[in-house]
């Protein structure tokens, strides 16, 4: 049986498999200054995103990474600077959150398998894409976990003319029966890669989702590049938000710039077995969401979607299909000086 | 100078001081078989919901735990069944959840001063009222705090003709200068509150926000009681409902009825001093807010509003106004036996 193409190939797309597109991401990431060992982490951190579907998550935010003004700063080695049995504070050196944060995963697993539970904090960073990637190895571990991010501004409090909050992402992962359960939401109403893609091509979104530089609402996604854009789901969106920034806060965001409104990233992961056998769990975790999956359907709802279900039956689709990347941005990777 | 007031005295409503509020509901909660410490701290609770303005979740809610089921039941001391020097789990023995998780908050607090980070969890145990009220007493004690409830069906999967998931609160509070941080929403897109007294007056909603009995979308509250309500802000807002009800059951709600969408509580408290010292964090969220607050606003906006604020200003002012209750209301709880 032939496998449904996920993907569609066409004049302006190269199919590479996960090899070769971890190659490509690879060779590209060392060209703009990064070790040959951080640019396999960010490589295959962008190539799993890919896979997920998540095109502009992927191999394009290289071109991205390599105009930030951070790569042109010192970076020093990622350190833990404060640190107790049950926390760890690192400074990511202004190393990319890529790499920072993949490190503060770790530093969580051998903490919560000693303690039960940790809390840890990462100032000095940026960049860290999709938080789901971390949390899924912290919840294959066996551990459920909790991610804040803040970072610099886009989004913009309900009824105000002026960005000043992150898209502040907030995920949460627990372990499965066989894949974990994965939820990780940005805060804001749209992603930044879906402003910047329509911003070039010059599109507009259905809603006024942002505000134009002079504060004035707007759907023209280019504009919202020098405004802003709404939180999600309106004053609950907001609030939210605002307890991600003071959590990006408190684990050091202002360290960078001194400024309020920066990256910072606080991550809680604990073990299930605190409260409940970690089977059992599961078990239960797993006749939840089989329960929602079986739901009677209104009319013409094909199926009750489940967080992270259809990201990790396409990751397996993709890693035998490979995945589809734009020629231009291909072509940009290879030649990359 | 005279305060402007903020609740219109009429012919309905009777203005009750706090003191006189707490006796009256002392009183009936005594007479529906609380005993007069539990009937104390739940009357606390719900006063402190009026007098931030929760009109339904103050008073009024007496007249919804008295007719619960619960309350016919056997019930046992609230005991720690499951400990670390990092957690708890607390069985709540069928009391009510504004006792129970209280004890939660205290366990959690005592933890977090010897251990630096706690997670609390709660079974067995129904309606809590406002999450936020017992994270102010761990941000009063200078901790950081985050929780989730799960409870009962009323919200319906995007797409499902049924309800499955429950209002699923998740709050975040974080010490502060002079008040602390609190920020608290239900993941439905109303409350159970104001579905309850739109249904009791007739009332519509201005948009489809559920569902009725036969999985049909509607406006009219009395339907949604027996179909369900929508979760906010679409699929965000449902996916993070999945995952409280999920966090729920690791705290063992499934135990109260074998069913996998019911009450449970699970509570994560951490010192920020892991990560920063706590003058440093509470004047870094102060400026955070104030820039926030500070904004320039779209025209006709008054004032950008902070999560807590207002509810902390109107708590002070009605301690010395008093609070209105429906006159129905409170000759029914001078009268209950």
């Amino acid at each position: 049986m032939t496998e449904r193409p996920l993907d569609i190939d066409s004049n302006e797309t190269v199919r590479l498999s996960v090899s070769e597109a971890q190659a490509l991401g690879e060779r590209a990431l060392s060209r703009v200054g990064f070790t040959p060992e951080d640019a396999s982490v960010v490589a295959a951190h962008l190539v799993d995103a890919s896979l997920w579907g998540y095109e502009f998550a992927g191999l394009p935010r290289i071109l991205v990474i390599a105009e930030r003004p951070e790569l042109k700063k010192p970076r020093a080695p990622i350190a833990i600077v404060k640190e107790t049995p049950v926390s760890a504070l690192l400074d990511g050196g202004n190393q990319v959150g890529y790499v920072s944060y993949l490190r503060a995963a770790e530093v969580a697993i051998e903490k919560v398998s000693k303690s039960g539970v940790a809390v840890v904090g990462v100032r000095n960073s940026w960049f860290a894409g999709r938080n789901a990637y971390y949390l899924e190895k912290i919840a294959r571990a066996g551990f459920a976990s909790i991610s804040f991010g803040s970072s610099t501004p886009t989004v913009v409090p309900p009824g105000a003319v002026r960005k000043i909050l992150g898209t502040n992402p907030l995920a949460i992962a627990l372990p499965g029966k066989v894949n974990p359960f994965i939820f990780d939401m940005g805060t804001a109403s749209v992603m930044s890669g879906e402003v910047l893609m329509k911003a070039f091509l010059g599109e507009e979104f259905p809603d006024a989702v942002g505000i134009d530089r002079n504060g004035t609402p707007t759907r023209v996604a280019r504009d919202m590049l020098e405004g802003g854009v709404l939180p999600f789901g309106g004053h609950k969106g907001y609030g939210l938000s605002i307890a991600i920034q003071a959590l990006g806060l408190m684990a050091g965001a202002r360290l960078r710039n001194g400024d309020v409104s920066d990256f910072g990233y606080l991550l809680i992961a604990f073990d299930p077995g605190l409260l409940m056998p970690a089977d059992q769990f599961t078990s239960e975790l797993e006749e939840l969401l089989t329960k929602i999956k079986n739901l009677p359907r209104q009319p013409g709802v094909p199926e009750i979607r489940i967080p992270s279900e259809r990201g990790f039956r396409e990751r397996e689709m993709r890693r035998r299909q490979g995945i589809l990347v734009n020629k231009k941005v291909v072509e940009r990777l290879q030649t990359m000086s």
